[in-house]
């Protein structure tokens, strides 16, 4: 930028950045696994980066985090056990203890530095790690679903991107062995990039969760602050449909606090764009 | 940026700034009413920038001129006199001349130099302005109105954001007098900017549209190279629901050719994140 402000260049891809102006470069820190970086911008509040990427901005993390929790939540007719893939800044455990369903919830987030970090800067996200259903497990969530078979009702996965420590989330032997530790009726829903920018990325995930479940499905929100401001969720499933299964009556009866996600965005939010349908086979 | 590539900063906001990679600078002109530049870019193709700000991208014009021409064109049942306010490029045209039930076009674009530009670069853009049903005015759209009663089936208002030649088509004279110059089951739509960094403007249109029509709603598309990457477009109507009166025969028996439009898109377009149904009242 032309003027001696600080900005923090988000790299879309090789010839597109988004660029945020920053009141504060507020922690930065080089943990076992990546690059974790506070920072205070104007437009976005607080923005957590990890490796040079936006991963959490106060402004806009309650779209990504109730998409990616509500719209499972709100399939399964009783999501008591929920195994919560990453995330470790909390955004999805605060979203799914909304629900008086839940009975546990296990975080198998492999940085235990962003759990800190997101409880230091970032209360409003981290508020339910607390939660006594709430475990937190350190380490690898692909060696942890190997050892749990038929137990979870359904998996978030809240992964960075497939690069790094991320990657092998993106795997078909991650996909089987989820597969296997669902119960007969589990969901797993996962976030699934960008189909503007990241087609590829998008495609091949997609062919994997169809290797494995019967009921694979994308759903898409805006997202302002991450690449495109399109952002695909994959949805998979053992038994139910995410229209037909769709639990009205809980959702009318026990009102939850949500900004973005409502029944008519659940629905609507697996309407696609032609564009979208035609290249993804969907 | 810090290499020496060229990129054209597109400014969101004071704080936000898309910038994109530009392969050559084909052409630049300050006409009478704005600055008027073709950029060849890397990831989005040619681009018609005016004011600095991106108008048109090879990339993804398709969703915004689909989903500002089609939702009314599909709601109306036998639309045959449409007038198109600004949108000299010629993008709401082509898309508008799919439809045999159209009679007539009358495009009024105040700027003739965005027409010579857009038949100059953008052939994909501009190839229907010649269609024997299309009338090109070169006029201020606000004084046209004034002197047409009850004669447009549906009017699409594309305009510049709201400030030099843009600003008038944002007043409720403008909108006082589209609704005379509307048949009596007439529809107008307009692009109403973004909901998520333009909350101001959207609020102001908004209660203009609620003072002149008795039906007004909102709907979204996602916009990758607009600010923010929501949009949104204000539908406003003297009789038709845009749900109730989506005229599915027709969209059946006469299959387009379009990338992003399709039937559950219309629907699902008008589904509001909670946040924006507050904000706007909606």
């Amino acid at each position: 930028m032309t003027d001696n402000s600080d900005w923090f260049n988000a790299k879309y891809s090789e010839h597109v950045v988004l660029s945020i102006r920053i009141k504060e470069r507020i922690f930065s820190t080089k943990s076992k696994y990546q690059k974790i970086e506070v920072l205070d911008s104007f437009e976005f509040g607080k923005v957590l980066a990890l490796d040079d990427v936006i991963n959490v901005t106060e402004r806009d993390e309650f779209i990504y985090h109730e998409m990616l929790s509500h719209v499972p939540m709100f399939t399964h007719p009783s999501p008591g056990n929920v195994l919560v893939v990453g995330g470790g800044d909390g955004g999805v455990i605060r979203e799914i203890t909304k629900h008086s369903s839940l009975k546990r919830a296990c975080l198998s987030e492999i940085d235990p530095e962003v759990v800190g970090v997101s409880e230091k800067y970032f209360p409003e996200l981290s508020r339910s790690l607390g939660d006594p259903r709430v475990d937190l497990v350190f380490n690898n969530a692909a060696d942890l679903i190997k050892s749990n078979q038929n137990i979870f009702d359904i998996i978030i996965v809240d992964s960075t991107d497939p690069i790094g420590a991320g990657e092998e989330l993106f795997s078909l032997d991650f996909y089987k062995n989820c597969f296997r530790s669902l119960t007969h009726r589990g969901i797993l829903c996962a976030q699934s990039e960008s189909p503007f920018f990241d087609p590829d990325i998008v495609s091949r995930l997609y062919d994997i969760a169809r290797q494995v479940f019967p009921i694979v499905r994308m759903y898409i929100a805006f997202m302002p602050s991450y690449v495109s401001g399109i952002w695909s969720f994959l949805y998979c499933s053992r038994h139910y449909d995410p229209i037909n299964n769709f639990q009205a009556v809980r959702y009318n009866e026990t009102p939850l606090k949500m900004n973005y996600y409502n029944d008519e965005i659940h629905k609507s939010s697996f309407a696609l764009p032609s564009f979208i349908k035609k290249q993804f086979d969907l």
